[in-house]
This record gives structure tokens, C-alpha cells and sequence, in this order.
């Protein structure tokens, strides 16, 4: 399999060379984060694309500095919904149904019983729960970068408060998650390329009830 | 991109026949599990692929009565980290710097400073972080799955307490967070199976800054 080949492969990208990544692969990096699966297929999640030079020199200070930020050509910033809404739900459902050419009530039923269980939740936990949908994203599109030999560095060191107000994201009511640093390696300087890749021992992280 | 096919060639199964996955995709399918990311490298999850068909029928209540919890041939469930503690921290980075060669005290500055950050967090907030990074890892099994052409359904729908009884993880102090039925599509009975894909209009879900 291509993805485990991918995986080995990758790893934190600790310092990039500048070199920009061509748009067609960022597009489709962004298009296998945009078609990760999500609960109830709410997509609780948006994507915010930055090559712009000067606004990822703005991000930088907020990112601890980190040189990715500048040296690489692309940020993806994930953004998850603050909370659930009514409006959010339907919104979903109503574009769902219409794609599929079902009436806007087929899925009402399904969809009184997902608010009851979402609305129990306390804010904090209905963040918690966006949130985690755009991992599944995150993991995805960290995986379609490295099958095309595209370097990442997975990130969330930085403050995100900081980060909403600047992309104007609290507005929205997004909440930002993690960014994803696209670029290349850089030939040197990089402390992580040629550690080992260490995971738990399998024994600890695998267990089998055959 | 094999990846961005696999991904559209994919849904949550609603309707799996009983047949058996070969054990030799699970294992790439858990392989891709474990070598994705995760915050520090912490890996802060543990993976329980079950096979009895006893213990998934005792699941399978649990997790509403949905059918392809015994129709599926294996069920991944993710297991987050309750917490963190000193013990766990140091583990993986005294196992992570035996396997680079390195010295047990290479990284404790950076330990440290990391501890100082997650020991800040409350407990809950911990939880939603040591899930998160489980969900990268389901997201990254999930597309591993659809590469080898192998049915799935990303679960949250269960009594996670039960479960977590039921597996005896709240006494390893891990908390279960999805699950992935893994199998193969029956012939009928599947609702989801002819509909159509559906995610956001694009532009609601991206944002570009150049």
C-alpha cells in the first residue's frame, strides 16, 4: 500500500527550504482534507489557505517563532466550529438533502434526535467534539502530502486566541485547531530528519481479542 | 493521488456482509494507525482490534444495536489517554530517546516545558487533547482502509462508559473514543451506499489568502 510507504516517509519537518510547493499538489492535499469523513457528515470544520507572505510573517510571533511558518509556502489552518447551532445542523442537513434530491424533511426524524444529544452538551464539549472531526482532516491531509512527497510539519504550537482574532476567525465562530506547514525539507539545518521514527512498542499500543 | 480515489471510492457502511477481512489488511490497516502523528510524539492512544464474535455481540448493544458491529469481520476501537501524568510522559520519552541512541536527559528541557504546558490543562481539557490525537489516527486508518478497498464505518455512536467497562480500560486509564467496523459491503440493505458524497460548497469551507 502507497500510504504506508507515504508514512514512513514523513515526519515533522523542523526547518524548510523556501521552495514552494506547486498549487496544483496544495489543491489536492486540500481536497483530501475536504472530503474526510466528519460525524453525521456535518463537516464541522473550514480551511484557511495563507501563502501570503506577509500575513504568515504576522503568524510567526503567535507560532512561537517557528521558522516552518515563513519558510514554508503554504499554511493550512483548521478551523472548527465554536459550538453547534441550529442554524449550523440545518444548514448541513437542508445542502445534504438537496444534493441528493431528497425533500429538506427527510432527514428530520435523525436530525431532532442529533440536536437532543449535541445540545446536552456543555460548550466546552461541543468544541471538544468539532474539534476532533478536524483531526480526522488533519490526519488525512497530512497523509495525501506525504504520498506526493510533499513535507508537512503538523502544528499546534501556537496561540490560538491570538491566531482567531488575527485570520478574524472568532467573528465566524471558528476556532483554530492545528496548522499544517507545507513545504520542502530544507538540506540543512534540520535537527528531526534523520532521527529514528519511534512509536510505542506494539505490545503496548495493540491489543488483540481473537 | 491513489489516496484522493480511495477517498471518494469510500462511505460509511451501514449494511456489511459478514465477510471476512484477511488478517493481512488489518494488520497494514492498524500498521497506518499506528505511524500517524501525534502531539510531542506522545502517541497518547492504544488500539483494541477485536475479532470474537462473542465480545461483539456484547458490543454490540452498547453501540445501539447497530448491525455492523457483529457484521464486520474486526472493530478497531481508539482508546485515548485519560490524562497525563509524569509517568506516562517520561515512558515515551525514555523509550523515544533509547531508540534514537540518545541520552535519557537529551530532551528534558523540552519535557519540561512541555509538562509545565499540559499539566496547566484541567482534566477534561487533557481528555479532549489525548482524544484528539486519536482521531488523527482514526482518520489516517480510515483512508488506509478505502486504499486496500476495505469497508468501514467510523463510529462515535456508543455508551462509551460501557464500553469502557466492558474492555477494562478505565482501570489502563484510557477512555474508548470511536470505533472502525471493518468488512465489506452487502449486496442490499445498505441505505447510504448509492447516495451522494456530500461536504460543503467549497466556498464555505475554503479560504484562500494569497
Amino acid at each position: 500500500m502507497e500510504l504506508l510507504d507515504a508514512l514512513k516517509w514523513r515526519y515533522a519537518t523542523k526547518k524548510m527550504s523556501g521552495k514552494a510547493v506547486p498549487q496544483e499538489l496544495v489543491d489536492q492535499i486540500v481536497e483530501a482534507a475536504y472530503l474526510a469523513p466528519t460525524s453525521s457528515g456535518l463537516q464541522q470544520f473550514e480551511i484557511i489557505v495563507i501563502s501570503n507572505q506577509e500575513l504568515k510573517e504576522k503568524i510567526q510571533p503567535i507560532a512561537y517563532n517557528q521558522s516552518q511558518i515563513v519558510d514554508a509556502s503554504h499554511l493550512l489552518v483548521f478551523a472548527s466550529w465554536d459550538g453547534y447551532t441550529d442554524e449550523r445542523i440545518d444548514r448541513m442537513f437542508d445542502h445534504m438533502n438537496t444534493e441528493r434530491g431528497l425533500p429538506l424533511n427527510a432527514t428530520d426524524e435523525y436530525k431532532t434526535g442529533l440536536k437532543a444529544n449535541l445540545f446536552s452538551l456543555t460548550k466546552e464539549q461541543q468544541a471538544a467534539h468539532t474539534g476532533k472531526q478536524s483531526y480526522i482532516s488533519f490526519g488525512i491531509a497530512l497523509a495525501a502530502a506525504a504520498e506526493l512527497k510533499v513535507d508537512a510539519t503538523p502544528m499546534e504550537g501556537f496561540v490560538a486566541a491570538d491566531l482567531d482574532e488575527l485570520l478574524g476567525l472568532t467573528a465566524k465562530g471558528l476556532k483554530s485547531q492545528t496548522i499544517i506547514a507545507l513545504g520542502y525539507r530544507a538540506e540543512e539545518g534540520d535537527w528531526l530528519v534523520n532521527m529514528k521514527k519511534v512509536r510505542q512498542p506494539k505490545e503496548v499500543f495493540l491489543t488483540e481479542i481473537k
